[in-house]
């Protein structure tokens, strides 16, 4: 198979996280007989220091024109780099909003579970723990506040500031679909969560997923108010399978949902359009306060590259060949310095991409 | 002094913890010569089944002519109850909307904090919980997404479902007002929380919590992305003072925060208006399966009638002492059912409203 890719290696510890995630595809493809064509463009603060802004048309279409796209991070420190002085629409996330919308990539998905090697540092108790947890969040991503109207005036000489949340039922059935598609292929639970005793949209969004849910008699379903989510997450993360929700709430919930993982470095994430385009980046940020040192952890990435075989090349041994791979260098000890603990073995960025090529 | 009180006993568990904060209040004004009038009024389900909506006017006129409101908790199982049955805008949570925003109540303030005898009961890891932590969120309650236009369309026939989310400057302002003040009397640390890198009206409270700053010199203060403040609480709850936040950010991240102490049923709210007029609740909710049972914890309320000693008539004095008495009443080794551990003394709702009382 010939895959071609745009490559966004973006911004702080995004080049070196990507190179390890593109050395561990090319030993796939090596493998199993694939090539990986790579394009590489700028996006985020990259791009701003070549151009002036966060993405540039040329850029834009060589992603369009890709199978998939390949991220790191992008951004730096919004105190002190000059990127945050620009306008809020050049800053670097703009470019990726910008991206997420023109590619359609509406269905992003989080996955968030405690690795049985890593659970000393999960930050909750082990009778909250229990048996551990493995959640999925299937966030929207190209809708509500984050793209709607949004304006800022002056009434009798007083700033006043309106953003729009505006969801159609087009918009919350596609992506309440593939959440009850991901729940079947999983525990088939799907926790849809909102603000129904607020908001209209809210209200919308939970009689949509009704409907859905009809065609979807295996997966059972169940509506939460997103105040008490954020609870349960920390209460009882067990609880959860496949937890569906529209951007804001997603935003907010799958942070919290990585952080309570106590590994924010190990997840991965897709975001997809329809078919099977997508964009694949790690959960975590930029980091530019260790970027450029190779001690980063590059296992979000190449994750989230197996992801990539699966979901838009359909090469699903392939994935699961990267994952075990993974599995097996944790399983032997070694660790990246965000992971540490006692007794195991610290490596670097380079090498710890380097183990898991050893085991594919 | 002479306070006259609206009560809203309200429903599930509502009407048992207010009893036990009346107590408390009256044992108070025993001690220290002061009266407390009561006239109660039917809010949420508990008006739905007498008047057929969940606030009548008459009930608002009250509140709004009294001192201050001392409130339970309203709403019902959303699966069984039949109030949920009914339209958005009649159901149990639609009256405390409307009264929140008639009354003017755009002051949210929740304290969140770590009872030192309570440690077991907290999710979190020892290492997490180091110190302990002990903060304020302050948020915003009168606008944002609550109260901003919405409706719900057909456009060709396709339905779709907008809210509004607006902040004038002077309703940014008069919240941050009161998150320096009451930081002021604390760890003197503001973290102001916002979604920037996207929203409009996040970059309005940014730039006009940098303007009410400069008047607090002796406050530092910095900012912080919902998403990160979702991860942070669970990451390291010791490093938050106050938290600044609008109204559906205040809703999820004090319910968060509620949860990483352990001991909801422990944490008290005020709700104030300008001036010295406020509601005062506890941060949990009905619980309707433990109505009833004498098993409900009234700590909550109780502290929540400490809080509005202390805001709505400034009896700080009077106020120390409730407070003082609860903590006693945990160190004599008592607990509520929900609080429980291993070799403490069970108590219930109405004894542990006794227990108080005895030490004030
Ligand atoms: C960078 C930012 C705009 C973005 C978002 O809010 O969606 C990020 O937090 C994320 O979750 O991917
Ligand atoms: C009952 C509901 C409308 C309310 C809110 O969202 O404000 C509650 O969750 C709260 O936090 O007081």
């Amino acid at each position: 198979m010939k895959c071609n890719l745009a490559v966004i290696k973006g911004d702080g510890i995004g080049p070196e996280i990507v190179e390890e995630a593109m050395k561990v595809l090319d030993a796939v493809g090596e493998k199993y007989g694939h090539t990986f064509s790579y394009e590489q463009i700028l996006m985020g603060g990259a791009s701003i220091d070549v151009h002036g802004k966060p993405l540039t048309d040329e850029a834009l279409e060589i992603a369009r024109n890709s199978d998939a796209v390949l991220m790191g991070s992008i951004g730096g420190d919004t105190s002190t780099s000059p990127w945050y002085q620009l306008p809020a629409q050049l800053r670097p996330e703009a470019g990726l909003l910008t991206l997420r919308k023109s590619l359609g990539l509406f269905a992003n998905i989080r996955p968030a579970y405690l690795y049985e090697e890593l659970k000393e540092a999960c930050p909750l108790k082990d009778e909250i723990i229990g048996d551990g947890f493995d959640m999925v969040i299937m966030r929207e991503l190209t809708g509500g506040l984050y793209f709607g109207e949004r304006h800022t005036e002056e009434v009798d000489g007083v700033r006043v500031a309106t953003d729009t949340l505006t969801y159609s039922e087009e918009e919350i059935r596609r992506i309440a679909v593939k959440a009850f598609d991901i729940a079947r292929k999983r525990k088939k639970h799907v926790i849809s969560v909102d603000k129904a005793n607020v908001l209209d949209s809210s209200r919308l969004w939970r009689s949509v997923v009704e409907e859905v849910a009809k065609d979807y008699e295996d997966v059972t379903y169940e509506h939460m108010l997103v105040d008490n989510c954020a609870m349960q997450l920390v209460n009882d993360p067990g609880q959860f399978d496949v937890i569906l929700t529209e951007n804001m709430f997603g935003d907010i919930l799958s942070d919290e949902a990585s952080m309570i993982t106590g590994s924010i470095g190990m997840l991965s994430s897709a975001s997809l359009a329809e078919g099977k385009f997508g964009l694949y980046e790690p959960s975590h940020g930029s980091a530019p306060d260790i970027a450029g040192q190779d001690i980063a952890n590059p296992i979000a990435t190449i994750l989230s590259a197996a992801m990539m075989l699966r979901y838009s090349f359909d090469l699903d041994e392939e994935a699961a060949a990267v994952e075990k791979a993974v599995k097996d260098v944790l399983a032997d000890g070694y660790r990246t310095v965000d992971i540490m603990s006692e007794g195991m073995k610290q490596v670097g960025c380079r090498e710890m991409g380097s183990l898991i090529i050893e085991k594919i």
